[in-house]
């Protein structure tokens, strides 16, 4: 059975549909973390989209002190607003990254799936998150080095793909609207209010996207004109 | 200021030390997890070795639905007495491999360090663990993948270094003695009862090592001739 990194995002949603609709077994187990995230809409809507897709999401707790310091942890460093995820990705390391967040995550579903006898780890980590180094957590070199370090460390026992690792968010929003993905279900912004706020860097690479694509974008944002 | 994985036995013991008298910074930040081990005798030893060595503890608490199944977290299994390591090791997994355990505390190391602006991470794996294959997560092969996801996850401000990955047990007692580690309070036994049991693996292995290096073994054994 294989293994979903599921956020509740457009990209760990949209990847839980391709690896459901590609795989031979459609029985999926999807792992959502607490790890000391400001707010937890993005797992309200994991919780929405496994429940979509009719699969078991199990949410793990884990330590907050190892992930401090950025803006989605930190309550003293408001996250950006107006900036897009290009022109943030000056400094390093970028705010709103986690420290080795994601290598985590990989980590604990790789003992999950050898613990429970499932099978493949999905990631949903894209190209433009891996551009210019910005996330180095989604980079193609380092989804290698932890396909070698899963392979290796679970008696070859499970595997990791990145499936999306090469592909645009707008690539991922084509394929989303193929595969009839309710977008709608799914939640991206750093903020976390009631709506996506539509100006903090993930909501407009969010909008982007949608634009890119040219797929209708089913989100509402407080600041969306439409709304006002 | 370095970090190093303390589990509170005999190897990750003679690491703090080795780090702690070969760093140009002695100041260290030792990490302990609780992951669902049937007993944390080695969280007491790892508590009595850092406060010995005046090093800061941080014990993290991991969820242990990951780490399910083998002999060291399931209550239905007993630690298998009177078999060595190369006994046990004709089978795979072994059945006190817990599932990318390490792969675990290492990701969770690097981001603490990373989210702490600390430095490199240690990590205890040593030759005979990583013999036959018998743990994957000890071998030089998993170190190197770890090594390069670490490296790559952290923007490089983080580094994995497992310096005894070569070395045998008993050329970590036979440091360990030279660097006076007070080997009393390392805790090995698989068991966890009041003293070291002395027929687990793991003390038959510590032993060994004792006798291999010609050092003297402080360790009082339940099963030990001297003590009955």
């Amino acid at each position: 059975m294989p293994v979903v990194l599921l956020s509740g995002g457009l990209d760990s949603t949209t990847l839980l549909a391709y690896v459901k609709s590609s795989s031979a077994n459609p029985d999926i187990h999807a792992l959502g973390f607490i790890y000391g995230q400001k707010h937890v809409a993005e797992l309200t809507a994991a919780r929405a989209v496994a429940s979509f897709y009719n699969v078991k999401l199990t949410i793990l707790n884990l330590p907050s002190e190892p992930f401090v310091g950025g803006e989605l942890t930190d309550p003293d460093k408001p996250v950006t607003q107006g900036a897009s995820y290009s022109e943030q990705r000056i400094s390093r390391p970028v705010a709103t990254v986690v420290p080795f967040r994601n290598g985590t995550f990989i980590s604990i579903a790789a003992a999950y799936s050898q613990a429970h006898s499932l099978g493949m780890v999905y990631y949903g980590a894209h190209a433009d998150d891996a551009a210019r180094w910005a996330y180095p957590d989604c980079t193609p070199e380092f989804v290698q080095a932890m396909q070698k370090a899963v392979k290796i460390g679970t008696y070859q026992a499970v595997g990791l793909l990145a499936p999306f690792n090469t592909l645009t968010k707008a690539a991922i929003v084509t394929l989303g609207n193929k595969l009839n993905v309710p977008f709608e279900l799914t939640w991206s912004c750093y903020v976390g209010g009631k709506e996506h706020c539509g100006t903090c860097a993930t909501c407009i690479s969010r909008q982007q996207a949608f634009a890119d694509a040219g797929v209708s974008d089913p989100t509402v944002y407080e600041s969306d004109p439409k709304m006002t």
